[in-house]
């Protein structure tokens, strides 16, 4: 368990790593999780570190309490009403967000309840989403008056342009199978099978070679956002790399002498 | 109602406001209101005016008659056969569909019909749709030798490129259900209940801050067309202005007080 | 039927013309039909033979034995470990894939078994796919340490992109059913029902006006590379033009006339 700044005593992140999965819970239940500023830079601070470990092969991020994450901390913004905390505190969280697609481990939400503006963009911008049946997403900004402008960007990437645009003029909550049919989350179970989900998909990853992993999510999202020539320009150029590690030799040495491979992890 | 250049003496537009929606029918009925160039310059002048009105919360577009829309008119096009018209033509519809995600408004379709060609377009580039379980889509150009290239650009960015495709070169219909299935289509109800469906998601847009909703609407387009760490920057900066805004400051109130927001639209 | 290269005598490609429409193929059953280097090269030939040919007016892709392609060829990849090779290699792959959206006919992947890594890049980069309901897709490269970056490309633009890299970092197979909903394949139906639907496919698209067709598909995935702005003046430039081939006057005065059309092909 790290120790990072604390609310009332008790860290904002909780960290718990176990066989290369790393947990990072939100730990202000409480507060629904809220991301105020502390929060964000406790999260930018863990995702920093586990960026630079090699033990971590995976990210699982939870919500302790009833909530998974209600967005920004309104009383925090209200109660620093200028304009250049507003900026700060926005900018500050699409560092965040970027961070996430940006580390070389696939990051996973794990979403067990309500996931609402902020908290909703935050399982927009995992590379993965495993939710319980009974979990909840909205981007209800709008409902006091501010529009969910950044959770709009991560929801708009996920699913049809007018299937983001209701949820955002209106506010309206959709359930995990909606969330699933739209393309926000992967997988949708029982809540008390949830955990037994998460864990097999993270160990689904742990077992392929690190190596992989790490060049395939970095060339994903940035042919996202080229347009197709380049994207298989950049995309050849990976998989040719990615051919000459080790890790591919032993890979296809193996599938062809059917036995289990042994990554090296380069 | 307005009163625009008429055909037999009616006007291709009927525009009626009720508690803060504009409700703009297209009306020619007989032609299953084809766009024609003169249909399309009457919509261009009452968009135009309803965009500088800010008694003007949510518009809602439908259709008179039997179809919500079938196109453009072919006896028109057939009837003015030099290239100059046609691009006139189709530059026009092209820039009538755009100042429908430009204005600040958000825009319902609400399709009772068949909606062929431009009139699938139509659907395509509203901010919403609402459909009755009766109505029917297609982009048909392509059975009388016109690929629907105009309506593809809109189609092709509400549902998956080989779906969108498949529509053009085959002509086909799909249901209301299918519609909604690919993001064509928001809700989809019986035509018995399609007024009611149209007047709770425009009553729920009605009861947001419009000064919320309307940068909300203007960056949401804006982003799309951007990658994503330029969308992020652009989003950040409107949120951050959006929450001084004085109904972002009402709105946080009112949540925290558990109360009612009164908005002032500024 | 074609005379290329051969594989103990066989042709890697076969090509059969029937009534408008060329069926490509891929002849190494006992490969599963896999990507070599000169499978590659006999493909771009004969997409470039079909490409001038203006009696194809549809193609057909499917694969001989039980697979449809599982992708590239492992053994030839693992001898010849240079970097070079694979840079040669994944550049051509492109190359072809890219060839089949720039050619002037549609074209259908006929999809009767596993479409795994290229073989899966394959499906999501021809126009449209139909599939038997037994068939099933897979980009699992990752299995043996070699993330399917050029996969990606095509399969992140056919679906979501949390769907994709769930695909792309587990090496999961998903069914033809799945597919379909995630939109990289038309229509699934039942395997003995599959050269029917493919038949009917291919005829609804060789009763339209060709020139309409070559037009649109041009335009189809320019367009789709574009900002909309852009998007819509290409696509206004490009339905002007259409409307005035002798196709669409011909379309047009048929359909005015309730009469079937005769189609010149200009």
């Amino acid at each position: 368990m790290s120790a990072l700044p604390t609310d009332q005593n008790q860290p904002f992140v909780l960290r718990h790593d176990d066989e290369g999965v790393a947990h990072l819970r939100l730990n202000r239940p409480m507060q629904f999780n809220a991301l105020s500023r502390d929060m964000l830079e406790c999260l930018i601070a863990e995702i920093d570190a586990i960026a630079a470990d090699e033990q971590v092969r995976v990210v699982v991020i939870s919500g302790e309490g009833k909530a998974f994450c209600a967005g920004h901390d309104l009383k925090e913004m209200r109660g620093n009403h200028t304009l250049a905390f507003q900026q700060a505190l926005f900018r500050l969280c699409g560092n965040f967000m970027m961070k996430l697609t940006r580390m070389p481990q696939p990051v996973i939400a794990r979403v067990h309840g309500i996931a609402t503006a902020a908290g909703c963009q935050l399982v927009s911008m995992c590379d993965l989403a495993v939710a319980a049946d009974v979990s909840r997403f909205a981007v209800s900004g709008i409902n006091v008056g501010l529009f969910c402008a950044t959770p709009g960007v991560g929801l708009s990437r996920n699913m049809g342009r007018k299937e983001a645009f209701e949820m955002l003029v209106t506010g309206d909550f959709i359930d995990a199978h909606e969330a699933q049919r739209r393309g926000l989350v992967n997988r949708v179970v029982p809540l008390e099978q949830l955990d037994d989900e998460v864990a097999a998909l993270a160990r689904s990853i742990c077992a392929k070679s690190p190596v992989a992993i790490r060049m395939g999510k970095q060339m994903f999202y940035r042919q996202l956002e080229m347009g197709i020539d380049a994207a298989y320009q950049l995309a050849a150029e990976t998989m040719a790399c990615n051919a000459m590690t080790e890790d591919a030799g032993e890979g296809i040495d193996a599938f062809m002498a059917k036995r289990k491979p042994e990554w090296r992890g380069r």
